[in-house]
């Protein structure tokens, strides 16, 4: 069984002398790019802008940033919880000072409107709308040349930052090419695999999933370190490393969420910072992609706690992006999310209200202190110790109950008392589970923000970006190959049991799926298997 | 019991010199606008926004629209509603082709985070945040003087659109002064007794809300029939009339929903047409306020089949407006909400998928056919006349149990499952009956358009618009007095019953209010009445 068919020359893009000019030559191009739908599409789009760019106004850096799930209301949230809302004046978060606009995110599915991750992501990275599942590449199976790609063929360094495993569907949309969003160690292998004109094309991948690097068939990590990569597993090595090409996988699965974390462990900042700086020294500029992963995984655990930690750590990197944007003047930067999720909104029957004062008297998520209950069984003792206010007798009680179910059950039925008691005390909504079709906030920086401006399609942005890192490329000059690969009889075996993973689309089976997921109590990667299934 | 003192002149706004700078004279302002508060904090803002506009580069007219509640979800549901979504491609709205980005809805209330609609159509009528529940008033309750006021002390035609009684919050907040949005008899008194320079107001009022015109102890329709308005009550006289001043009341409380209306009836389209034609015959220009006012009526209803018709009807306003904006070139629209409501969402668990097919096979909103059930009992032939799609077994069951109700309780019990059965359909969610705190979209063309751009504040709005509005006006020249009023007695005596309505400000017993509202199953103000004690 073949699942890729790569091209040898997979192309994209348009020929350089397009960037100079003011106006598109929109006629001239429809002839050779006909057969790209997804280029022909974004074209007409892009024509109707009529902006006019000349190439010396065009960003050398673009900086990208997805938070992952961050609907409006997070960035609501997030502003209140922050900054207060009772005055006149409300200080503004770093994305409200850049909002230019909002993006569509619904796939081409066929049959779904609401769109996943991967194809999501997908747009974003290539330009092009897809099938939810899918992992670069287009309704119909085909290779999708990424922004990434692009960049690396124009001599560009390259960067894919998550707090998630690497693996998943938002950083694998633009480094790898796969039909399913499931099969994580193919994901791991095209990062390593997949060359641009026969270099590596990913210089400095910081994130989490190690266990989809270094595994009994193959060990990815050893590969790397032949090719000159640095592999980085703390802070100090992090920080430390002077090599420009980094491997930095910091957990075995993702990230615990920023208000859970140890001191002196990584941030989603850390990484952001020293990816700039390593991919900075590279006077061709760079692509980077950023992503704050778990904002989606506290939507889909509707856990306003756990969403306001990840907004944060995810709006220290942003503002770590513009900072380094503002003193450079030649860098774009743009955040925004693939999605919205969980229904999330502030305010509740009855009350105009929203409060943000009992999320500041917690220091840690109610997944932590909920992993920390069933452990220990002291329940008064962990909720006094890391919650200010004060849990009624009927919370107490419920948070008891839980621990008399069976013990994979004990972790959800605990984490639930104390997501329902932090809602009820910050009149907190949600109305479901899983994403939700709703536009999501753009926010942009620097040159070629214009672009961003308005209500935009979210495959335009993969098609912009692009266009802006492709400058010196023409259409013919991207070659995505394979490398040798010798344990390739060992990865079709693999691809075929994914497969069946990929098929199982019912929906009701689905939730059956989250349910089971959700009971899996001792593992950090709950949520983030949840929004696999649900996205599958 | 004196509510209001009316200084003899309220003033606003700066004067003209600055208009025609393109820095803002920040430093030689201060000083005099230091005591409105309401004047300074905008300034600061409108600085940072650094624009240069040129005293020809300002708008002549306004046409201000505001979706009452219309958060996104209202404005992504509709595209797809109207265009479908499942394809690459999905046709824009109205809406869409002028998205500029996003307001702050928040209240300036003390104890309130979520705004209602007095308080922020206050801050886009006057440029000021006030508290929950105030009509053209600040925190303090001093008089605030509106954009509307603004625009005819500049010898502009003004005008006040909305499907509601034109004495509700939203159209009250431009063109009244009021410590409480419930007092509708003073509000409407307002509209005829404050004059601006001796003159009129408003010159053309069009919407619903008889009963508080003509009344047993004032009749207003004859008082302005007296200061020469034409008096319209439907379609031909709408049409037909050739004055310059109309007062269109063509409902005694609100209008029924668009799905529900009569063929021949008025539309908010019509009633913007009109008004555009009329007030355009001013060469000092016009200020025009239009709402769509039961977008929100809707969301506290949690019924989206109403919430695209009013949409629907809302967006025919809008492109009226956008129509005669780019013929004239002159003239800035602006469409945005006051706030969100009802945590609308597209989504629920376990469904990557939002349906519009089941809206577009309903011919009437819920509402109404639960009017009918409830009237003549005929369920089945009731809905298989209006409804496209067959109902389950279940459902029937409940709307003929919902029949065995009291009788004052059988139109909302029928109501709700009809609505419910509606969500089930679409995959819809909803959180409250309420408002919420999130960030509303900004819709704006033509000149000063840019202004609107990014993230603003809802009193930017006001400030923005009277700045434009009063380019000839300096701030000692805007008079607003009260005519003489031989009633004064009488109205003395409704203020202190009135008062008692606005005291009740505790939310359990709002609650309870709003369900004894909606068991009042014959009166079309259901939905109004709860949105007012909501919001009390």
């Amino acid at each position: 069984m073949k699942k890729f068919v790569f091209a040898t020359i997979a192309t994209l893009l348009t020929t350089s002398h397009l960037m100079a000019n003011s106006a598109f030559a929109q006629d001239e191009e429809d002839e050779r790019l006909e057969e790209d739908r997804y280029l022909n599409d974004s074209i007409d789009i892009f024509a109707e802008l009529d902006i006019e760019l000349a190439e010396e106004d065009m960003p050398k850096n673009i900086i990208y940033l997805i938070g992952d799930g961050m609907g409006t209301t997070y960035n609501t949230a997030y502003r209140y919880y922050k900054h207060g809302g009772f005055e006149w004046d409300v200080e503004l978060t770093e994305f409200d000072k850049h909002l230019v606009g909002q993006q569509m995110t619904h796939p081409y599915d066929g049959t779904e409107v609401i769109t996943d991750s991967g194809a999501s992501a997908t747009a974003m990275a290539a330009g092009a709308k897809t099938y939810n599942n899918a992992i670069g590449v287009d309704h119909d199976h085909n290779t999708l040349v990424t922004v990434l790609e692009v960049s690396k063929a124009n001599a560009k360094s390259t960067g894919i930052i998550a707090t998630s495993t690497l693996t998943h569907a938002t950083p694998a949309s633009f480094g790898a090419h796969n039909e399913s969003r499931h099969n994580h160690e193919e994901i791991a292998d095209h990062f390593f695999d997949q060359r641009i004109n026969g270099e590596m094309k990913i210089d400095v991948l910081l994130g989490a999933g190690l266990q989809y690097f270094d595994r009994e068939d193959r060990n990815l990590v050893e590969e790397f370190e032949g090719e000159g990569y640095d592999f980085i597993q703390d802070l100090e090595g992090l920080e430390s490393s002077e090599n420009d090409k980094l491997l930095g996988l910091f957990y075995d699965d993702s990230f615990p969420k920023m208000w859970d974390r140890e001191e002196g462990t990584v941030s989603l900042e850390d990484m952001t910072r020293k990816a700039i700086d390593t991919l900075d020294q590279n006077e061709e500029g760079f692509f980077l992609m950023v992503e704050g992963s778990q904002i989606d995984w506290a939507g889909h655990s509707n856990d306003v706690a756990s969403a306001m930690s990840e907004m944060e750590d995810f709006e220290n990197a942003f503002a770590a992006a513009i900072e380094f944007a503002e003193a450079d003047g030649e860098t774009l930067v743009v955040a925004t999310a693939d999605h919205n999720t969980g229904g999330f909104s502030l305010g509740v029957d009855g009350y105009y209200q929203w409060l943000a004062e009992p999320l500041h008297e917690m220091e840690r998520t109610p997944e932590f202190l909920a992993s920390e209950i069933v452990e220990n069984g002291e329940i008064g003792e962990t909720l006094s110790t890391y919650v200010g206010w004060e849990f009624t007798e009927e919370e107490l009680s419920a948070v008891e109950e839980a621990l008399t179910q069976p013990e994979d059950e004990q972790f959800f039925a605990v984490e639930t008392v104390l997501k329902e008691s932090v809602d009820v005390r910050t009149y907190t909504g949600w109305t479901t589970g899983g994403h939700t079709a709703e536009e999501v906030n753009v926010y942009a920086f620097g040159p070629g923000s214009e672009l961003f401006r308005g209500l935009t399609d979210n495959h335009m942005h993969g098609f912009i970006t692009s266009y802006f890192m492709g400058q010196d490329v023409t259409r013919d000059e991207v070659e995505l190959e394979e490398a040798v690969n010798e344990e390739a009889e060992v990865e079709e075996a693999e691809v075929e049991e994914d497969v069946e993973v990929e098929e199982d689309t019912d929906v009701d089976s689905d939730v059956e799926e989250e349910s089971e997921v959700e009971e899996d109590t001792e593992e950090e990667d709950t949520e983030e298997d949840v929004e696999e299934d649900d996205a599958a």
